[in-house]
């Protein structure tokens, strides 16, 4: 784990890293803050993950969403990942923002010529978790979860897959039924081939109908003037999965009017999600 | 005046606008956040102008410094223009990073071939203020000013050289005595030709010797990690000018440990400068 930069921000540190990636078999980057009980090493402190949207990278979420001055106080640490392997000379990588490179969808590929690299789930759940968790000052048993479109679909089904590695999970704007929109359907066919069944692994919608872990709490945020809102996200699906299968989720869902898709909307609520998020993750 | 876009955020709307600009001759980018109360028409509120660092544009400062929660509960706009005309074809405009393009250093060129559309100085004091005024729901009778580096330069500069203008100013890691430091003399010899008489008239260091107008309340940080600071910034040369010509100037300049000279650092200290200019724009 290779650090590429650090800078002093909100009484904690920014920094960079890249590490060789044995699930997606190329070095991967990834940003974080830690707050200064971490960087100092005398406190492990709750960490926070969050997935980016389409065409992201590393740099985006850290850059826009004013997350830091509220993780500082709240003394959380924070990593966002990369959201795809990069330059791994995968056909069909580049040239297409919705696959590929800044679109990996956090699956695990089974698909050639996806399969050899493209095993975001796996990075995240498994390989990312434990080199932070190794390496940094923080406390692998208080994670918790968060993202947007893209992300936010990727934090609901890591989530509702792995009950109890979460102890919160949080979405803005979240793709919430990807079997049925656009925006899942292309990626899955790609990714994990025509089989269907294997799709609804992926599909917080249809997760949230099956799941039996502990209560798992859940915020969503979404503006009403995102432009993807109906076609692509269709967060009322999710909600009313939720309400008509009576699992053990206890969902918040807000609709925000007059915000869009962008970190404008993202960075206006940035702080009730972390104050959710510290709730769970401050809890004994 | 032409809006490019608009979102929500912080119950209020971040905007870009363009127009044509009589003084640099060339189209002009902008972008402003308005609170509620301003976009609805309800208030004239207050107005802080944000002029950036070299290489930047209206994107930076907007995007990246965590203002807009601020501004939002002190009910202020945010006006930050480019650094330079853009585009306008003049000779040596395009490749150096401290010239031309992204550079304008907040003066008016005199000698060719910048004297055309350099004029930065006066686009801002004049053309810029004039067209927000008039054409939003501010109060031109409020306005103060901030930046960064070039842009506290800018501030500081503007502030010196129209008394009364501002009712306050503050810089992030300022350009502060640019007669005797590389940024500085190479835009001015570019931009100003070799009568330095006339680059102390663009030197707050020289400019706050002689400064007789209202008390001017200044806030200055200073990261102590910043790689400029003792050869390209030189805050200590203003502050020392400050102590010795008993002017009217109010200053507070704090040296921040361990802090550089990007946007993790001015958003680290975005709050305290936004109530600052809060409580002098706010008084009556």
């Amino acid at each position: 784990m290779d650090l590429v930069s650090t800078s002093r921000c909100f009484d904690g540190e920014v920094r960079k890293y890249t590490h060789a990636s044995s699930e997606t078999g190329c070095r991967m980057t990834f940003s974080v803050f830690l707050p200064d009980s971490a960087v100092a090493g005398t406190e492990k402190v709750p960490v926070l993950l969050y997935l980016s949207g389409l065409t992201c990278n590393e740099d985006n979420m850290i850059t826009k969403s004013g997350a830091l001055p509220h993780l500082s106080r709240e003394r959380i640490a924070l990593v966002v990942p990369d959201t795809s392997p990069r330059g791994t000379g995968t056909e069909g990588e580049e040239g297409d923002w919705e696959l590929g490179t800044g679109a990996g969808f956090n699956v695990d590929a089974t698909q050639a010529p996806w399969s050899t690299h493209y095993r975001m789930y796996s990075y995240v759940v498994h390989e990312l978790q434990r080199l932070v968790v190794d390496s940094l000052s923080v406390d692998g048993s208080r994670v918790s979860i968060f993202g947007h479109s893209m992300g936010g679909h990727g934090a609901l089904v890591l989530a509702l897959r792995n009950p109890g590695r979460y102890r919160s999970v949080s979405a803005f704007a979240p793709i919430s039924h990807p079997t049925t929109t656009h925006w899942g359907r292309k990626q899955f066919q790609a990714y994990l081939g025509p089989d269907e069944a294997l799709w609804a692994q992926y599909d917080a919608t249809e997760l949230v109908k099956r799941y039996a872990g502990p209560v798992m709490p859940i915020l969503i945020d979404q503006g009403d003037q995102d432009q993807f809102y109906s076609t692509m996200l269709r967060p009322s699906d999710f909600v009313a999965a939720v309400e008509s299968a009576g699992r053990p989720v206890d969902l918040a869902m807000r609709v925000q009017p007059g915000y869009d898709h962008s970190y404008w909307f993202i960075q206006s609520f940035m702080e009730s999600h972390i104050a959710f998020h510290a709730k769970h993750l401050r809890a004994s």
